[in-house]
């Protein structure tokens, strides 16, 4: 079944071989698995640029993570898309050899293995470099590549809670209530992964800008690091004053009102009135014009201080009203809200549509698949999904024929001794 | 006070006129208020690139957010950290000229004003094209540029609303019994701001490897759609199985044991042991080597099904133990874990001291502030920090004098008139 599809939803989903977007001609090897490198290079590729994944014969895990259908994981037709798979035994010197030559057609290498395996494989950041003097390298990892904590394994989890984001996602309590929950993604690997796209390209820009200045650079980016870039003024705040930011719950510890309030039909509804102006609005909206006056909420300090006594008046009129009428009345006068939106509510939404940002992808391991559209858009040059995450090896025939120029006897001969697939 | 500090931590802080980092020599003129457009300037900033940002008369309202020392706020010591301020009316029609004479001494335009806004003001985007041809534009905004929400007013958290993440940062429960908290940060508009920065150096690639082939593009990002992007298979689950994804608490729905457990001192420890070689080797750390081919848990998918009766097994042996014996007997014996971090922690962690992740600043207006350290980190050429947020004005005149040449009468006349500050 497909679900409700908005009014507006764009089609398409025909391979093309002409790749659109601004980073059309840029060619990237992937040596990723799970989350973090290939998010990257999904970013890359969705804007247009040839991304090689190489992939074990057994396959990346992600291909059977999440909700399956016919047994392929529909995550896979996503995470995997515009990419192109070649699957190697990387125990074979004969693959090693393969991802060398790879490299040296490549502008930039990107990878998420434990740091010092690739080295151990024969693939040192050296040796790479030998092959290919302008490989820009990417390395993501939980910690990064130096330090004490370089060689522990580490998940997206703990990325998140030792950059300081896990401890705060939590309702406003004392710490040993319940425990802070996850963000519901990974969010700590799709962060590493969108630092290191940005990274490549900057180093990338340095390249073109200053060749012979200095070598070609690498990219170290560190789960936990990707995480605590993004906690504004968590860190000065506490050095400075002593003061740990704590969880606020729904809310915005500095601005009110800026909460999720229950509608009559049990829905929530997020409304950010927390200017004085808007609160004022907001006021008359709900017939209480003179608490926009009262001191105990005429300025937003007051508002933050009486917080749980407004937020009563708020729900109590939020809860007489379905959350379709309420939005509409709240957006009629410019108060910033929505409902909290599930899946079925981002995949009917008619802005969402009309942006190309949800789209029915035909894939041939699974029909007729949802796709999140391509982020960030370039108008003058969308990206688009070219292909849907492929089968594994699906494109090892042609990397090897086509861009390292081997002949069918000699891809027959490799494949008859296991070192691909 | 200080707080603790790390015992490696990294001293830096005297400003330097050379930028370092591999955007070094890239210009960029930031047209940015509030969170989104300043975040994106700040990390293309951090490695390198001159950031020339105009700011009201007033200043952008970040100088008033947050925790105050001596009335100025902490977090901007960081938000606006290697940027030049440049302070003008831009009511006035001398502050458009100069914006228009900045932009075309620029490689990059980055904003995130209302959509419209900008052009009522005279600096429409063919304005700015006709100024400069080779100039980027960014434009950062709620719902994007097109679109029947386009003139919505939005902040972060209707941005995450709406993208699908809040609705996922909750305990697994009836959705009517509590509200989807935050994620403690305004991570709508840092996700936006960052891939704003991502799709400006495609833009740039873009301009160096196909010059005349198009016009040099824009970049037209949206905080719903930069949170869309991040997740995983929401859409495709929902659109092939009806399946809407649900929040999961602290726990991974499809992986188990991974979850928040209490200590013997009231602490949250983060376990990730959901393959079955950590399962094993965690149930022999504890004492329960059975467990590990006990039908219940001996597969992730029987542990799934099984996670109650499982979390309470592992819980009933973390609450005998304090948070520090906990993760070190779980390091030792490879398995991913950590405290869950609050500020406190994040600054004495030896690792981030290690790799120059916090870092004391002084900072003229603040004395020594806490900063965090450069992500992503580049070994060859590591951005820096140069000078922390300046005060409202502070390059007004080097920015007119030295960039726009023009001259101290000038200048001044400029500043009689009311335009620049």
């Amino acid at each position: 079944m497909m679900g409700k599809p908005g009014p507006d939803r764009s089609s398409q989903g025909v391979a093309s071989n002409v790749a659109p977007g601004p980073l059309s001609g840029l060619r990237i090897l992937e040596l990723g698995h799970f989350v973090a490198a290939p998010f990257c290079t999904r970013l890359l590729a969705d804007i247009g640029a040839e991304v090689i994944k190489i992939e074990p014969l057994s396959g990346d895990p992600v291909r059977n993570w999440g909700e399956q259908l016919d047994g392929q994981s529909l995550w896979w037709s996503v995470h995997a898309r515009n990419k192109k798979s070649v699957a190697l035994n990387l125990k074979s010197s004969a693959a090693i050899e393969i991802v060398l030559d790879i490299a040296r057609a490549c502008d930039v290498l990107a990878e998420n293995f434990r740091p010092g395996h690739l080295a151990r494989l024969g693939l040192a950041d050296e040796v790479l470099r030998a092959a290919n003097p302008n490989l820009v390298i990417a390395h993501i990892s939980g910690f990064g590549q130096t330090g004490p904590y370089r060689d522990r394994a580490a998940f997206g989890v703990i990325g998140e809670a030792m950059g300081g984001l896990r401890y705060l996602t939590n309702h406003e309590q004392e710490s040993s209530a319940t425990p802070p929950v996850r963000t519901g993604i990974s969010i700590g690997d799709s962060l590493a992964g969108l630092y290191a796209a940005f990274g490549i390209l900057a180093e990338l820009w340095q390249r073109e800008h200053s060749p012979g200045r200095r070598p070609v650079g690498r990219v170290d980016v560190a789960l936990t690091e990707a995480v605590l870039s993004l906690m504004e003024g968590m860190l000065p705040e506490y050095g400075a004053l002593g003061k740990i930011r704590r969880p606020s719950g729904s809310r915005i510890p500095t601005a009110a009102p800026s909460s999720a309030y229950r509608s009559a039909d049990g829905k929530w509804i997020v409304i950010a009135a927390n200017s004085d102006a808007l609160f004022l609005t907001f006021m008359r909206l709900i017939g209480k014009p003179e608490l926009a006056n009262d001191p105990r909420y005429a300025t937003n300090p007051a508002r933050v201080e009486n917080v749980d006594s407004l937020d009563r008046i708020i729900e109590a009129w939020t809860s007489t009203l379905v959350s379709e009428a309420l939005v509409a009345m709240l957006s009629e006068v410019g108060i910033p809200c929505t409902r909290i939106y599930d899946a079925s509510d981002c995949s009917s939404d008619v802005q969402f549509a009309a942006r190309g940002m949800v789209r029915e992808i035909v894939d041939p391991l699974l029909g007729s698949v949802l796709h999140p559209g391509i982020v960030p858009y370039h108008p003058e040059s969308p990206g688009d999904v070219r292909w849907p995450g492929p089968a594994l090896g699906q494109h090892t025939d042609e990397v090897l024929g086509e861009l390292l120029k081997l002949s069918p006897a000699e891809i027959s001969e490799l494949r008859g001794q296991g070192a691909i697939s």
